[in-house]
């Protein structure tokens, strides 16, 4: 599956590398304590919130803040300069206004501090001045062999060891799990969690590049890519650092990596103007490359949403899909965007439909494959059909819309239906494609309590089976995709 | 803008045969009274709900029960047949077992009812024996003059006089506003009426159309066209009766009408099967002909919904934009959206910069357009730049990112500003596509409650803007789509 090819020294080389990166990343992951520079206990103070969140999601490490005026923030003292500071430490997040930062990172390097994350704004993207600031972090930076990320980002998320450090408070519905998250704005990378943690789907990690001044996207990724706790990868970018490197490092991967890359259509420095075609082909090339690398490319926020959500259930392996609606126009709509993507839709035995047949209230549907169950309404035996439907071998998945009313007198029942279809889909490792047509407010429900994806259209569902397959078949399939049985049956 | 050319007296002579059509099915919308039959007192009965619905949508005019046993429904008897009854029958809604219909259109046909809707399945849909059905009805409705609207749907629904079909009972929280539905299956326009529910946007009217036997869409959409509560009109079809006629009918309107056509990729008999380059330029002259007409040609449900938000808005007539964004990182992907269908980002004037400046906490952005307002968190403020940015005669309208978190502190003068955004669009009749990130509930409750829609990342809230500003070029401005100002101003 090697696309680049080079010689097997170099290889073997780089690979030396990348372990040695990973080794040295890991220090950003899981430092021993921190120190955060920047806080006070004024009520408007940011850096303040950065303890907190690490507070909130339970940091097992040291937290230490360093702030100009005496105070005290959550029971502890602030020190008014890291020199003050008797132990060791290991990691400083600084969040000061950006001219202070080169004196600061000093101060870390004479600490003998080697990972530093950089919030604050107010450097290149400010202009000349902040150019300045930022080559003086490089320079002291390179005396004292600091590694940093940013600036002008909002930091790290560890979900593993509670290491959390945005400024603002973080929801507290975040999970542990999957999926991890570059991105370059700390805006949409939260976004990203918000919608992640709506969908009861866990992070792992998270990082807001800002910058990518010392620490860039490439490094981030290598590390990822061998982080244990990583399954999906997802990654916002605004510009890439070095676009060869990045499609080496990515070609490698394992695991998917779906990429959002805005900042499609500005060649100059001038933000968004009209697109030319020369423009269009810039971007035809990231996405070319991208392919080439064996990346997801997503080109808006709800596309890569319903990727990472389809990525998080067992792989469609091939393309015979069973369609089964609780309404007809549904199924066609689904039917059309199967045949759209190419699925095919085998029939059904006829001693199948013959059951089926027998529970249908008034008998006014013909059966097939799209399968409309208008009218019945035992939703015991829809369960019973998803089971037979996922053991069948001439079946790779089942697209499964569901319909009924938010504290109609189907709620009970339609939400074990969906706990259930989620077990069927773990005991056979098929994946369903589950939409489901009710209130937003049910919707919401499902997806916060459900082990399994919810779509709210059958478009959005197929896409994301579309996507599945051709993830499956780029591949040899990865089983750390499937959610459980990671340890025996891992290639 | 007339794109069919045809002789005077022929034009003239459609138009009294157009007009006359209006009369005759305002006869469906506005029934003096009308009967349900197939109603009975057991607790699965499904005619009974059309009944509920009627009364829970405040239907004004007399509702009568026939079935087959004696029995009392919502405190009224059932009649044994339509005989039975003394007065004058306006309208009735058939659901029976199919076999049993033929025989009741007769029984409507002897009582002098001229307008009939059938919603049982078991037709042509389920094979020869249902076509024969088909046939019968077909006979009987040209004996005696029969209009019906079905069968094997679920209905209308007018909101102007609480005229419920469906045999399911319906949300509550539907209101009366701008737009009409003509769905062919009535688990789809379920869905759309959800939805819009959800988004505070008003139904008029409501048509699941079923198999078309009698009534076709072409009937249906002459009418809305007419209709004067109609502003919009949203379509779900599975396939056109006459699509000549059609395209003739939507070329005249002055109304914007969405069509979302599913069954795009199947030719022949067999639902779904793999699209060929046959069946795809098939799928291509629907589009082209759609567009010939005027129409706006919608593939997916959420398609159908961010368009049909966004044409509840004033029209976007330019194409300069102002980008306003609580995250820089949302403000790249908007200004990527935007230079993606072509539109301009005019700079901002210095003293607008610097009295934004003036407010900024740290000072640590760039200020252009798009605006990014990171670090300014007095909203007041907000609407202030928003009300300047809409009262310059260089911008047609604005793109509107803000973000804060359910329950947060600053959840009460979001929620305000958001209903403040609303009033300036009304008093500029300039269009502001608003884009929130915030929590799903958050985000529920600011659809159901605010009076402009409400969008969830900024692609969604740009590819509505590209559909407002194309719409508006398309034909002269009709200020029937301004929510307020009909009168004096209507063209």
């Amino acid at each position: 599956m090697k696309r680049i090819e080079r010689g097997g020294h170099e290889d073997q080389e780089k690979e030396e590398e990348s372990m040695s990166n990973h080794s040295q990343f890991s220090n950003f992951f899981y430092p021993k304590n921190i120190v955060v520079i920047g806080v006070s206990s004024e009520p408007t103070n940011l850096g303040k919130n950065i303890v907190l969140n690490c507070l909130t999601f339970g940091y097992q490490g040291e937290i230490l803040s360093v702030g100009l005026r005496k105070g005290v923030v959550f029971g502890q003292q602030i020190y008014q300069s890291l020199e003050d500071i008797d132990r060791k430490i290991h990691l400083a997040v600084i969040l000061t206004p950006a001219k202070a930062i080169p004196e600061i990172l000093e101060q870390c390097g004479r600490k003998g501090i080697k990972w530093v994350v950089i919030e604050s704004g107010g450097f290149s993207e400010m202009g000349k001045e902040g150019s300045a600031l930022e080559n003086g972090c490089i320079e002291v930076a390179r005396k004292y062999g600091i590694r940093f990320i940013g600036p002008n980002g909002i930091g790290m998320i560890n979900m593993e060891n509670g290491l959390a450090m945005p400024f603002m408070p973080l929801q507290r519905d975040i999970s542990l799990g999957p999926v991890s998250i570059l991105a370059q704005s700390g805006g949409v990378g939260l976004s990203y969690l918000g919608f992640l943690a709506e969908e009861n789907i866990g992070i792992n990690k998270f990082v807001s590049m800002g910058n990518k001044l010392n620490v860039d996207e490439n490094d981030l990724l290598e590390y990822l890519i061998h982080d244990e706790g990583t399954r999906i990868i997802l990654l916002y970018l605004e510009g890439f650092t070095d676009g060869r490197r990045f499609i080496e490092i990515a070609s490698k991967s394992k695991k998917p990596i779906l990429v959002h890359k805005s900042n499609r259509f500005k060649a100059s420095a001038q933000i968004a103007h009209s697109h030319t075609a020369a423009l269009l082909s810039d971007d035809q090339l990231v996405d070319h490359a991208l392919e080439q690398a064996g990346c997801v490319r997503v080109n808006t926020m709800d596309d890569a949403m319903d990727y990472t959500k389809s990525l998080t259930l067992p792989p469609l392996k091939g393309n015979r899909l069973a369609v089964v609606s609780r309404s007809g126009g549904h199924a066609v709509i689904a039917a059309d965007v199967c045949a759209h993507y190419g699925f095919h839709l085998p029939s059904f035995p006829e001693d199948f439909l013959k059951k089926i047949e027998s529970r249908l209230r008034a008998h006014v549907i013909r059966l097939q494959n799209p399968l409309d169950l208008g009218d019945l309404f035992d939703l015991d035996f829809y369960e019973y059909i998803v089971d037979e439907l996922l053991k069948r071998e001439d079946l790779d998945g089942v697209l499964l819309g569901h319909g009924y009313r938010y504290q109609g007198f189907e709620q009970k029942a339609s939400r074990k239906l969906v706990q259930k279809v989620a077990q069927l889909v773990e005991r056979y490792q098929k994946p369903v494609a589950l939409f489901v047509f009710t209130e937003s407010v049910e919707i919401d429900y499902l997806r916060r309590h459900s082990n399994i994806p919810i779509f709210s259209a059958p478009e959005n569902a197929m896409r994301a089976f579309y996507l599945s397959h051709k993830w499956a078949s780029r591949r040899p399939i990865s089983m750390e995709l499937s959610r459980r049985d990671l340890g025996s049956k891992t290639t």
